[in-house]
């Protein structure tokens, strides 16, 4: 059953920690399948060192029932979950405590664009979500996780598809891409950018936002119809 | 003799050079038995490279004396011996001079509970201790150590079951934990977090510790009774 | 076809990971071969791994057309061009996004020198260029990144030979050399300098630059007729 | 000729770029056979990868003049001789770009005795040279390097046998120890602890320089008559 979104999950995982984005198995990839409306995920807990193909847990993102797997799902599956369901075009999502966009989040800052790094891959300042009330934490606390990404999206007139990633306010980043490796790859850059911006801010305490006219050259010269950039 | 305990205790400390947390022969594991109140300790100035399971020490936690090893144990020994006596429950303890951690005992500074990362394993501000008086310095230096750290503990109602990590001031971080592998968990997660917290507080230097709620939600999510996570 | 030189610009592209200078692809180099007028670059987005002699692209540095290669020439080929025709004696460029030398540029401030390390290679102040207008961002916006380079250095009299490097307005930095390996050559030095220079800047903010006779007795013992220098 | 002090030398010298001390050959080890008056030092400008035992130069430290060797000897071979010559205890010497060690250089600052890793080494706040003239940069400039150090330990009273480094202003490190090998691992624990200074220093602007009695119970538990420390 979905062995080939497994494998791919299954690859997402372990390139995780030869990133450096994870220690112990403070993370987890998911991968979903839009026809079936499943989603494969990494179990809870399990140590990324050994992990095969058949410890992949399938998750109904409807119901958010397990559908197959001999593992409980990871514990942030609910979060995941309402992601897929409220951004109808990704096809992954990751998330990890990488040290530097933790960083950003735990201060409840949005990482600024300031460079073409940060252009080429997010078209805008990488928001973060404001803090969660009483209720959330202790209500559904990962499902209302997604749900306060999704608001903060949505007040923001935010595209998903233009900004892959999140900051959660006081725990860490979540990214995504048009599947699980691509999920990766922008979780690596945001750890990139996020690193270079603390010390950019250092540099420059006052420094204003990138121009827009350089946003949107080097992140439209990479996406959309008239992309045509390979450095 | 302790065959079991000694293979954890040396597996633990040669956990501290492939986690990063050590730089030379600068850190130390030991791990109890309690029926047998006798504890396995690394020796003194030993390197990391060739160390085995007959070079371990084995000393009595009650008396202080050296039960079998060809080896003096470490000069910490003294420090491992007192926690083991007013810590009842724990079973691991490790001595590392971990870059972060020993910055903000240098700084003679808590760790703020910044983010959840911190929150899934410390239950609060991890605590420094304050400064030791000249006589505690000059006389019986290291067992005064361990009990600065007790006083700590017992003076801000801390549990050290719930706080599995302190502060020495001027020198560096004690972690514990159920046993020696569990402490070394502890030590990376703590120098995790320490490196986090310099950059969060460069960020936000005014920021307030998290939220009481996400604390509690965190720590409990995966301790105690009612706990469920596995990322 | 210009074997011996594509052979070196292979070898300085995949050198760049292993001096971790990039991410990805984030990164290129080329050399010129001045007696034919042309000059080897990376192919456009394609992986440092598996990458081979035969993916190389010949490009005329006068017309800026492909005279051989089966990709894409790298999408900063028309930077590149510029700077060969305009600094008659380089004969390879680098562009990277390593972290430091970003840092620098998303902060739009040149690297001072302040020390030896610097001294050594660099004749003084790193500059970074000024913010490209409008026009040239959306006209020509890679070879107008070139004119902008070449504008610094004809302002403020600066000899590319004696400066084998600048930053690129929030962008990044591009280094050059004698041959494409002494253009990386120059590039891990620049960012070894960049790291160097943002924390000896948070020691000590108001620092001045370096003495100049010790600029001038670093920078010439190791460059000129009188050189003499091997640590 | 001095067959066991040149595999030292070689040894100490190829432990630089496994420490993570040097980029390219950026840093040198001599060790001195105080019977002879002959030192051993790394050649000019050669790479450490396939560096050999015949590489190694031989000079005499009372004359300067190389006995032996197909090399030139290191650049900075006047300012070891002078070291020697100045300070009779010492064996090896080394010098490094390393680069926390050299931020502090750049700065003109001293690194204050912060903490027990510190005082484990070093007697004392670690110093920094004054700047030299520009008489002295420009006639025997190494020689004078040397000349600068020694003045730096006479005016401040320092012994070099409790204090085995300087930095020198605007340039770098260098350390010393009973031979080669630890001279090296001073510079290491140099690199360490002007690693967590700068970050101390972040945590805590104002801080006073360690206990005078902590630092004399754990320099002088490792040092002198009555050492008795290993970790």
């Amino acid at each position: 059953m979905l062995e080939q979104l497994k494998q791919q999950v299954l690859a997402a995982n372990l390139a995780l920690p030869k990133y450096g984005l994870v220690t112990f198995t403070w993370g987890n990839v998911s991968g979903v399948d839009r026809a079936s409306g499943l989603m494969v995920i990494k179990p809870s807990g399990v140590d990324y060192e050994g992990m095969g193909i058949d410890d992949m847990v399938v998750v109904d993102i409807v119901s958010g029932e397990v559908v197959e797997g001999k593992w409980k799902p990871s514990s942030d599956t609910e979060t995941h979950r309402g992601l897929y369901l409220a951004f109808p075009h990704i096809g992954g999502i990751v998330h990890t405590h990488s040290r530097h966009a933790t960083i950003w989040s735990q201060a409840g800052l949005d990482i600024p664009a300031w460079g073409t790094t940060h252009a080429d891959y997010y078209y805008g300042n990488i928001p973060c979500t404001r803090l969660m009330t009483e209720s959330e934490i202790q209500h559904d606390y990962e499902w209302k996780t997604g749900q306060v990404i999704i608001e903060t999206f949505q007040q923001s007139h935010l595209d998903p598809d233009q900004m892959p990633a999140v900051l959660v306010h006081s725990h860490g980043p979540f990214a995504w891409g048009k599947d699980a490796l691509d999920a990766v790859h922008n979780a690596v850059v945001l750890e990139e950018v996020a690193y270079m911006a603390i010390f950019t801010r250092q540099l420059s305490p006052q420094l204003s936002d990138m121009q827009q006219e350089l946003l949107d050259k080097h992140y439209l010269r990479k996406h959309g119809a008239n992309a045509y950039y390979g450095q």
